[in-house]
């Protein structure tokens, strides 16, 4: 039988790593296999176009970042994620196509008519690969900028402030909104166990549909 | 006044690199400033992008090649093409957006739903701009097949037999007979001189249609 695709959303710092790590093991505990995966990354290609991305030293226009994300998406999507899916093993990942649309159409302000070709785009490059279940870390940005500022972490993402980061949460809060059969908002400010507990219920959920 | 965008297309070993060199000289010899650029490459970005997709040791998919592409373009169109043709230059491009199409659609054969889609793409990529002219350079592949020999040149692009070359070949006339406007084909089998002045001749109708 296919396995099931989950991915992980929600801006910076929300503890998605933490969280998919925590529900990989459970998950394996069950007796599943688990694949757990991020993006931009996955691959060899990937991860070169990854440090291109996130090299605060180039500076990118909003096109090509898009089309880098979506060219890692592309070969992460064909070489990693479809075959795992095809095997029969869970995939979690971190961050997919509704990232790209957060942060490169709705917190960039792009109209309708350019989001809608932001979701195009982005199927293309995924083969229309869709999750089954999407998580969306969520809270408030104060509570997740002191966490990021506590673990050190600086790069192009993790450095833009309070406004952007509301921003980005506004961005997951509407595309969960418009699709709540696969989007599923889980309160992040709770502590490590509460977020797990939300986050493996809406798991067997799913893996119950299947039955 | 805006400056004129002319691309020179084909398949490889048309002698583009030498003809562009020439059409550049004379131009300048006229009075006139020239922009030399190539795809894909023409910025840091742009060139770390050419290095992925031209390294034979990284086998790409058709989409992420694509995508790696017009990201590349999307740069070089940002950063270099559009601020020269601003300061009223004319540029002189070594492949743009039928390189695209011909090599990553109609070469592979793509459908017409998919080609529709890759020009849309192409137009995000290129914020729409068009050249002004291109100039197809075209010939047997085989009179061109022993030139590339000849140069010892050999990459993922420049070794792939004469069927593909050919396949390359019609695909160039093919969107050359859809937009005689713009495209102009030029018999590269002739003399450097002979193959210059009819690109010059060319060139030339170009700029006197804006006076």
């Amino acid at each position: 039988m296919r396995g099931k695709f989950i991915t992980f959303e929600g801006p910076d710092g929300t503890g998605k790593t933490t969280q998919i790590k925590l529900a990989a093991e459970t998950l394996r505990d069950m007796g599943y296999e688990v694949l757990e995966s991020r993006e931009p990354g996955g691959t060899k290609l990937a991860e070169k176009v990854r440090d291109i991305v996130l090299d605060p030293k180039l500076p990118l226009n909003n096109i090509t970042e898009i089309l880098l994300y979506l060219a890692a998406r592309s070969e992460h999507t064909e070489k990693i994620l479809a075959p795992a899916l095809d095997a029969g093993k869970m995939v979690l990942c971190d961050r997919f196509g509704d990232s790209t649309l957060v942060y490169q159409g709705l917190a960039r302000g792009l109209e309708n008519a350019q989001l809608d070709f932001l979701k195009e785009i982005n199927d293309f490059a995924s083969c229309s690969l869709q999750p089954d279940l999407t998580l969306v870390l969520d809270g408030s940005p104060e509570v997740f900028l002191s966490r990021r500022t506590a673990r050190g972490v600086k790069d192009r993402y993790e450095n833009r402030g309070l406004a952007f980061q509301e921003k980005i949460r506004e961005g997951f809060l509407t595309i969960a909104a418009s699709d709540g059969n696969r989007i599923k908002v889980i309160d992040a400010e709770k502590g490590l166990d509460t977020v797990h507990a939300a986050i493996m219920e809406e798991c067997l959920k799913l893996l119950k549909e299947r039955e």
